[in-house]
Parts: structure tokens; sequence; C-alpha cells
């Protein structure tokens, strides 16, 4: 870990990231954000020719289709529930009494409709019950996502920006594009001067029956991830993923093939923070010194 | 509210709002998000030589802070507020069992370090403790922010985005600063065709204790609004607020003037996603059919 907290000190000193006092949770400085954005724009200029449905979620979702998603059986711990108070004045009164206090006011709090989005393409799966158009559908999403897990590794934050692309048709169509973006991605890191490698990866499932559930996803290899070292050499951080989720969204929210058979669905997603962050990690902390190269793909 | 609900059909219809099975939760469609990026760009463009910092905040920020801010006291109805599951395997098969049930699994999260961010500009104010240079400071933030307050009002949304510029100083630069901004403002929003009218204006301050509080706000003029008919012509809606906040976040989160006065502060929000749909409501559905007056300051 030490290595992770010299690398956020030196983004808080160039002021690339604004400490917030709470560990993952950081305001971006402009030159961040800027990065950030271009990287954006230069995933847009890549997939521009696929055709893919644009939509812009926002980062709390509807709690009832995420209670049906699957996510609180294999990553409770990861998930965020948005609460609310809705009492009286004189529970107002407790509530700002035990705030005062420095108390514990939780109880004060109720649960809400709203949970945190816990990946980009969460929300896209609800909109599509009922039957697909031949050749299904391909959607381009973007958002703040959140996962519960505090860490100094700036490189885990617990508020981040994921950009996706879902392709939700039959497995014949969706396991051939999921394989041909990581094909592609690997071209377009390399041409950004990351030095990226692919791996067959799990999900961080919850409990000792995750165990059994992150064997059987390697086994099948339903999860490749492309990784890069940003906070230690060792353990390699992933900034993309590639998920094969076979027919799980499509039979929870009831989406169908053309043909009446039970969707399946595959999405490819960007870390966009990881990505910004290893960009300054292999480049330095002053974008205008950037090699040419990067600089050129990047800025244009 | 009838025409609020038509509104939000005729977004629908058009593909500009994408609904997410709650009230005040949408996807963006591709002519949506365009458009506000293009007003966020037309923003920049206006206050390019105003030398203002840009931060990028999360939508989630500390709880911390949030608790000093005062925003419980005012507010808290409108206040979101994380929860997660930090328990064990047997408590979480509780948990997948309450779900399962459709039961109440509130008591199975407890409160995070996190709450939903309320404002673009609170997050700023932590950051600045100490002394301000000569002239104080000048920020622009940009954020997703939560207010819990579920309508079928497209225009009074759960989440949605606000660009802030805030003004840190003492009184004597922070109060013509805002009023040079009212001034700015309006042309900026006749220029793209929207009927602004400013008016003095009050927070929804909670309980009775609030209708003082809002009292008190409108005599010293502490708030200004540009309004919009939207949804309703008798119930114009707020889509520009100019707040001057005079020593309180100062004072909170000990920031001083070179002086040594305590700081004040004013800040100039834009709701993106309401000036986004009044520009719909007021040039129709099909942007490709905008007067070309708009379309050049939009997108040049």
């Amino acid at each position: 870990m030490e290595n992770a907290e010299r690398l956020l000190l030196d983004l808080v000193d160039a002021g690339h990231l604004v400490p917030m006092g709470i560990d993952g949770m950081y305001g971006r400085g402009a030159a961040f954000e800027d990065t950030l954005l271009r990287f954006d724009a230069y995933i847009s200029r890549s997939a521009k020719d696929d055709g893919a449905t644009l939509v812009r979620f926002p980062p709390v979702i509807n709690r009832r289709d995420f209670e049906r998603s699957g996510y609180l059986k294999s990553f409770p711990h990861l998930a965020g529930t948005v609460f609310s108070f809705d009492g009286t004045p004189a529970e107002h009164q407790h509530l700002l009494e035990t705030v005062e206090a420095g108390g514990d006011w939780s109880a004060t709090q109720k649960m809400t409709g709203a949970v945190l989005c816990p990946a980009a393409c969460y929300p896209i799966y609800p909109t599509l019950r009922g039957t697909l158009p031949q050749n299904g559908r391909l959607f381009d999403v973007f958002s703040y996502c959140f996962r519960h897990e505090p860490s100094k590794d700036p490189a885990r934050m617990q508020i981040f920006r994921m950009r996706e692309f879902v392709r939700i048709s039959d497995g014949d169509s969706v396991r051939p594009w999921r394989n041909m973006w990581i094909e592609r991605a690997m071209e377009l890191l390399t041409a950004i001067g990351l030095p990226a490698v692919s791996a067959v990866a799990n999900d961080p499932f919850f409990g000792r029956g995750g165990r059994m559930l992150a064997a059987n996803q390697r086994a099948q290899e339903l999860k490749f991830e492309l990784v890069v070292p940003i906070a230690s050499e060792e353990s390699p951080t992933a900034i993309m993923s590639f998920n094969y989720h076979q027919e799980h969204f499509g039979s929870t929210f009831g989406i169908q093939t053309s043909d009446g058979a039970v969707a399946q669905t595959a999405c490819v997603g960007f870390g966009m923070e990881r990505v910004t962050l290893a960009l300054f990690k292999y480049h330095g902390m002053r974008v205008d010194r950037w090699p040419d190269s990067v600089r050129r793909v990047l800025w244009g």
C-alpha cells in the first residue's frame, strides 16, 4: 500500500485529485477531468460505426430493479442504498440533537426507492423487458458507480465513472462481440502507451459460497480484464472488464430474442478514473510533457 | 400537474428521457445529453475570462462535512444518506430472504461515511479551511445532486446535474459578483430563446420554523432565481439560482479572508436538466428544427 499512498500524494500535489476527508472519495482537478473526457471521446471515435444507442443514466437507480438484479446475492458488501428522513418536526429536532452530540442518527433515516448505481449497465436491462428486434440491441452507457470499499489506493475509489457498451442478443452474437472488443481495446490502450495485459478474471463475490462462484466464472471464462500496474507491480489494476452474463439478465428481466429465446448479454466496461490514473502514472503528472504520440491520440 | 405529465410523455416518446420505474429518475437520450453538454460548453465560453478554478466532485460527499454544513437543519426531508451492509454470511442470508419475501431489509443496512451531494457547491467549502489569498477565490463546480422529492414533473427530478460558480471573499466582492451574474445569465438565456424572469426567492425550508427562515431570506434578498414556465404557466420553474450565504459557510468551515475576517460566499447555479427541458419545451422535441439562432449559439 505504500506505493498507493505515494501515488495519491503526487496526484494531490499536482492538483489532479482533491481530498474530501474520506478514503476513496476525491474531487477531480481540471487536467484530470480534461484527460478523462478526452479518453471518453477517443472511445466514442473508436466505436462510432457500431451503431450503439446512447443513454446516460444518473448515479442512483430504482431499488426494486436492483433487488431483482442479483447484485445483493453476489456483492451485498459493495452496494449502497439511499435513505432519507420523512419524520415530524419533533423527530427533526431529535435528529439535529443527535447530530450535534456526535451520535448515531441512522435511526432517523428510512430506506427510499433509490440505490446507488453499482455498474453502468445495470439500469439498461429493466428497460428492455419484452422481445428484441432481430439482431438484438447495442447500448452505449456511462455513469457514476458506487462501491463501498474505502481504500487508500487512488485506483480503488468508492465513487467513479464507468463507460460501457452492452450487447443484448443471442449467445452466438454476444460472445464473439465481447471477444472482438478485447482485441480492439488492447489496440486502443497500446496507442496511448498503456502496457495492458488481458487475463481471465473473477468478480469479488461475497462470503464462502463466493469462492465457488468465482471458480466457476473462471472455468467458463465469463470474465476477462485488461490489467495495468498502477499502485502495485504485483497486483496490477483492472482498467477494463469484459463480461459475458449468459442468460442472467435476460431471464431476470424477461428479455427475449426475436426467435423467442431468452436473451443473452455481455458488456465491455472502461474504468474511466483508472485509465486516467494509469495515464498519469505512466506519462507523468504534467500533461504538457506527455509523449507527442499520446497527446496526438487524445487531444488530436 | 396534467401539463407536467403531458410534457413527460412527449419527452419519453421522443427518446429524450427513459423512464426508470420511479418518479423523478430517468435515463437521458442522446439528443437530451448532447443539448445539455452544449449548454454546459456555452456557459464555459461565457465565463472563460473569469479565471475560475475547475473542480469536479462526485455525486456522494463526506457525511461529517455534510453534518456540519447546516443542510440537515434546513432541508432534512431532501437529504439522501448512503447505507451499506457489513454483516456476516448468516446476516447476508437473512438479507436475501427478506428481499425475496418482498420485506423491509433496511435493518440490514448501516450508515456509511457518504451522503448524496445536495448542491454542487457543498463539497468545495470544507477544502478551503484556512486563509484565502488576497481577492479570495472563484470556483467552477459541477455535479449530480440528489433531492428526495419524487414528482411526476420532469422538471423536478430526484437526481440532476448542477453547474455552479462559487465566489469566496469579503462581502464587498461577493455581492456585486452575484449581481453581475444575474445580468449575464439573463443575456445567456435570452440568446437561446428562453423567456427567463428574475425574482427574489426562498428555499423550501422544513417545518414551521422554516417559514420564518424563508421570510428572512426574502427580506434580505439573499436568493434570486431566474424562472421560466416549463410544466406550468402559473408556477414557473427556477432554472438558475443566485445565492448570497453571508458568513454561513465561512464560519462553519473556518475560512478567513486575507484581512482575517470571516469569509463570505455566494454561488450561481445552473439547473442543467431544467435548462435542457426548457429548451425542448420552447423549441420543440426535434433539435434539428430549432430556430437557427438558438442552434448557432449552442452548436456554433
